[in-house]
């Protein structure tokens, strides 16, 4: 018998690209609140979810180093578990639940991919960098600290497709609940047979579940965030309008579950 | 409405990691065949295919050079669209047919990882390499000619899991039908949901519908491969108890259908 | 004693970043010429190099896809000696001689920087890819034939900072005199010593000696160049006022000697 | 007039790969001693050190995660100015003085590798990674305490050719004197022209200045290294006859000079 939670299966279960969850992750974040054009919010929701009408076209650019393991101490593998992310999420409701829709995301990394394609995060390859904050005092640590700057950077295939900064000001005991909305995702996964190309087999609304979320080191400055055109991408409709603050903090949290909300049609 | 063929789906229809078939390729090939242990071939078979009972543990070795373009002449585009492949096929027989399992296959490049799963290759992401032929004369030109030795190697994550060498003995019109079967795939998609990590939401047992396939500049002469022992990876379960001849060619196919063998249960 | 041509010298002379002379190359070009601002082709200009009053500017964009070996078949190691190379090349007057002078080059291989160090060429990493062309006809193919299009892209650090494309419209037997001109270097290892960082130990014009040189399938068409304002790199300041015919063509060379023209200073 | 610290000079003096000093960096790292075979340690030292007899093989290795800063706030742009290194340090004696020489070094960026080349740290390219300590408690989140264990890699083009491990057990208030000895390096710049492939054009012992060393959170447990066989390399030359302690701290510098021990002749 093959074993493995994903492709490929094979007769140790030790070959599959995402191991079987929990999935445990643990990562510093740059958020950058800002607000888009309220129509370009809306275009780019699923069916399932409406506009948030109170939020004037809120949304959210994240920028996130992750260490992830799973249960054979994959921490302990950096070259392959290790990754980089960064991730647009828009204001939207579901029903009368204000949620986060994610209309666009980047990792640097292959599982990881394979787990975001699994919970309905449309991953994509790419390159994204943050700056790191470093114990040894230097020019270069960049301490957690008022003043310090932290920059962001994201490229696809060589095109930079968006920048942020967060310049820190004060330490905040907790977020703000408009970067803890619960995270809508689409699970989506196409058919090739001929003719039925626009006939998914998997087209699900899903909900993030994320267990024993915690946060760590939470501090609130000054945000800028840029989503330049780029060839193949259209995180430039969503392009800010007007910038909020910015945000620095630790997060972690496991993963094993998903509440899926509607069905989609295939 | 939001548009593409896969995630994410988005107003304009630009942003999906693979674009709306068919998907059009043309590649350098050298394969290499060899024997494995038939019980370790017969290991890796999925639900509906059975041990090739002649093929005595018979396989291929493939590092492919592709250039890939749809409908948009993405081959205009080649950081994104031309990338670089290892995968390896085994004998089998899917009802009295036989055919050819591929139970490892890892590529340089999202989009075509994102192609692998909707067609069931279960494509990881690794770096893979092969020894190219230029037009002008030199120590360095490695001219399709007999003599010639083209290596391959494919590391995933930092360690080298796959090598191969092909040395050209003499051109051949046409390949041997012992690399031409066709290909059988399992296209798997789990779900997250509590519960149900081994009820999939996919599970399908697929045959690659390749149209246009085009050989160019067959050669056969002598084959090497080794598939060291490998951290997370199973390859070297496969690894050669005796290795056949080398092929080096130039193939081109189009894809934009998939044949749907048998439904695995979920 | 320790052995090898550069560093790391070793017991064995194995571990040398670029094995000793002499040095075989073989690649594909795409060559595309323009005229620059000649201020701004001036400007560039080291001592001892004068601007060619003829030129007005002119100037040349390459895209080159290399294959390396030196003399233990390094061509057998694709993974460690195949590279990409782009760079531009500036009409200049050394003496009373028409040479090219190149101002800046980028790779994405770390023996084809050190080589280049050693030569003059002032070789940074990027990304750099150009269409390939294979043997098996697709509309993937990109067929050396008229009407093909092929494309060249180089990204430095994620920041695209150059793109260009050659249409082929004819086969010609050699290349025109304006792509031949003689390369001319600048080697320069500076100081880290407190008080001589501006007072290089090595600071020497160079002219590159090419040995065999070959082409192969010459073709000419129209070219298009763009070299964007990018963050770090002053490419965009010879951005092409006007962009002349495109090349691609294929070319192989042996490299074992360079001439000193004049010292710099130090 | 061109500008810059180093090539490629221009007229903005903003192309150049290296910035002028002073560099400032902060980093974390994974330092493992071990005893190689003092015969092998002896055959990897330049002309003008000397085995340190009481050495019997001691060395080490050493994991860092780095960031950079020039004068212009590179830390933020960490795409291009964070980076990873691995390096092996053998101890040694110059004149009475007892040093630690460093025979090989590897990094993931183009500017690294040339700041090395000027000091005389024989910088390659590599993948090299660490196991990262972020502050939000998780499974993955390897926080800076008693029993936490931390790994390191490196691959040299896609071949595993180090890994260690570091187990913390207690705190120190600073770390051993067998960890600061002064590092001793051999800047080496070779000659193209013919004839003069041995004749170097820079060849000089140098002592590293590192201004400004601050440690933090230094913590000392149970080492592991290995040093596979690895074509292309040596290191496994210097592969461990016995592991000592491992130590995880943070540790920054200033660079702005270098001491010229000898010369050694061209």
């Amino acid at each position: 018998m093959l074993k493995g939670y994903t492709l490929p299966l094979s007769p140790e279960g030790e070959a599959n690209i995402v191991p079987t969850p929990p999935w445990h992750y643990s990562g510093d974040v740059l958020a950058i609140e800002f607000w888009t054009d309220p129509q370009a919010a809306a275009a780019c929701l699923p069916p399932g979810l409406k506009a948030d009408q109170c939020a004037d076209g809120h949304a959210l650019g994240l920028f996130v180093d992750w260490q992830f393991t799973a249960q054979d101490d994959e921490f302990l593998d950096p070259a392959k578990y290790q990754y980089r992310e960064f991730y647009v999420l828009v204001d939207a409701v579901w029903r009368d639940t204000p949620v986060a829709w994610c209309p666009y995301i980047y990792v640097d990394n292959d599982a990881a991919m394979g787990r975001g394609w699994i919970q309905g995060y449309p991953k994509k390859l790419a390159s994204v960098f943050q700056t790191r904050s470093f114990a040894a005092a230097s020019p270069a640590a960049a301490p957690i600290a008022a003043g310090t700057t932290f920059a962001g950077s994201m490229s696809v295939h060589g095109r930079r497709a968006a920048a942020g900064r967060v310049t820190l000001r004060k330490q905040v005991p907790e977020l703000p609940a408009a970067l803890l909305r619960p995270t809508v995702n689409r699970r989506y996964f196409p058919r090739l047979t001929a003719g039925q190309h626009d006939q998914p087999s998997v087209n699900e609304l899903t909900m993030a579940v994320n267990d024993d979320f915690k946060f760590a080191n939470c501090w609130v400055g000054e945000g800028k965030i840029a989503l330049p055109k780029t060839a193949g991408e259209e995180l430039d409709a969503l392009a800010p309008m007007r910038v909020g603050s910015g945000y620095r903090f630790s997060m972690s949290c496991t993963i094993k579950d998903l509440k899926i909300l509607d069905g989609l049609g295939s």
